[in-house]
């Protein structure tokens, strides 16, 4: 068993030993830069942790870890383009940087890439699982952005269909993730379901807590600007349970709010937060965050396996939901 | 053994047996649109011609024909955004119809789609060589696409650099088509690698004579404007093979006429294929198709299979050779 700061290692070293080919430096430059943005390799770990509660050696994992974290950069990548977003931590967006066919050509050849060293994982005996587990949550991450994309433009929509929308686009990823890491293992189908739907159900609860510490958020600590969902008009799960809940008059000021561009930011903050406040909105969405998180961790536990071997897991995912809020 | 009619038969089931989902709409309607543009279907075709020269039923290997008729749909999409194409086939681009979010998107779930078909295909023992065939090419395909952006901005492009642009953009993807078609039947790796260097160089030899033919084509046969490459100042192979043999004034004419946007279309398409017949450009370049032509159906004769197995993909790939020029 290795922790989380060993395994971070171990991915490091076989990113390293694996680089993108020099040429077309064009092609392939913007994939390892993007990868040095400095992303938590999360999945990743998740991915050898999955692998690691069945097998002492993470070593026929680490391609399959390694494609998790192409995939998902690869999404970051073509998302930025959709969203016109001009920086991804702190730097310039490959499109950005570059240009558009830079950004759609270096992240199909990411996803491609991702394919590859998938195929290089595990066995051939489980190589039909792995792929077909891969398949299901990449397709379920497209969907993701795509209702995420629609929802932009929609003024209806339900809570049912956010949670569903950041479920596809998050956090199945991080439920294939330990799913997958479970089949290189050789794990029951019963095990990797288990996981999986720990590791969706975290995620869900993750995505909830950010939507609260977008608005709720201590700013030495957070890492994006606290507010910055009001000031955009987000329709977060504080919004949608606001619209859902709350009497007519703080629904309409809501709305109000939600069509003006902010004048004085600090004053749109504010009386948003204020609306949200006084329905008792933040509790309301801990409460849901709460309820995905137990059930995230009842399927932990009902994995087959000596709860001393989950302790890394558990505790990663524990430090992942106990952000200060 | 099927006819190709049969066979484009069997691929038209396969492909309406196996429609995408239905939501989110938004994602799916636009693969669903540039499936049914009219393409000839002759990758999946190839396909399954390979698996047909070593085994009477081509059925494992329709989830992989299938497959590559997807990537190939894939890369269509994500290049017309990049080469801001209004029209594909007479009808408008994704990109256009809809917009540049959903053409990368749905492109991007239309590459997941075509894993997922692969993963269907064959059995257990094939699939990792097959899986490592397919994620060859398409990373080779990105490659040649990449070199094609790099040229338009490039003065000095080498006829060495611009044959392996088209090997990889466009004769690598018939040559893996014929690979995978052998891999999924079973075939030895000898005859997957003859049947892919006989697709590989068919498909170089095929985009000589689509150089020739855009110039020198009998427009009532061709399917695009006759001097279409002319007027957009395409570096073809008759562009640098007159830059490479013509004497100097004959380079200058040509180099003046790519730098003047056609005030008179006729006159400039006139003029410069004036510079390549007087310097038998035209036939300079026949020649190096009639090379790799030969090498093609030299590899073709090597597979370990009784000729007459090899009629229908012979005479399939002799009729896309023999277009009117």
């Amino acid at each position: 068993m290795h922790s989380l700061p060993q395994l971070l290692d171990l991915i490091e070293r076989y990113a390293s030993n694996n680089p993108f080919p020099a040429a077309p430096r064009e092609l392939y430059e913007p994939c390892e830069y993007i990868l040095t943005l400095g992303g938590k390799r999360l999945r990743p770990a998740l991915l050898l942790m999955g692998c690691e509660l069945f097998l002492d050696d993470p070593g026929p994992a680490l391609p399959a870890a390694w494609a998790i974290e192409l995939f998902h950069n690869f999404t970051l990548m073509h998302d930025d383009i959709m969203d016109a977003a001009p920086l991804r931590r702190g730097n310039p967006t490959v499109h950005t940087r570059w240009n558009t066919t830079t950004g759609i050509l270096s992240g199909d050849v990411m996803l491609i890439r991702a394919y590859t060293e998938l195929a290089r994982s595990g066995n051939a005996q489980v190589l039909p699982d792995l792929v077909r587990a891969f398949n299901r949550v990449a397709t379920e991450v497209c969907e993701g952005q795509q209702m995420d994309v629609n929802f932009e433009t929609r003024t209806n929509v339900s809570i049912s269909e956010y949670l569903r929308m950041i479920e596809l686009k998050t956090a199945v990823l991080l439920g294939g993730a330990l799913e997958m890491g479970a089949i290189c293992a050789g794990a029951t189908g019963k095990n990797a379901v288990c996981l999986y739907n720990f590791g969706r159900l975290a995620g869900i609860a993750f995505q909830i807590q950010d939507d609260l510490l977008d608005t709720y958020g201590d700013q030495a600590k957070f890492g994006k600007q606290v507010g910055g969902d009001i000031l955009q008009n987000k329709k977060t799960l504080l919004v949608l349970k606001t619209l859902e809940t709350a009497p007519e008059a703080d629904r309409r000021e809501l709305q109000a709010w939600m069509q003006t561009s902010a004048v004085n930011p600090e004053e749109k903050i504010a009386a948003v937060r204020a609306v949200f406040d006084q329905n008792r909105i933040p509790e309301l969405v801990s409460l849901e965050q709460q309820r995905f998180q137990n059930e995230a961790f009842d399927y932990l536990s009902s994995v087959d396996v000596p709860e001393e071997r989950k302790a890394v897991l558990r505790q990663t995912v524990e430090d992942l939901l106990e952000r200060e809020s």
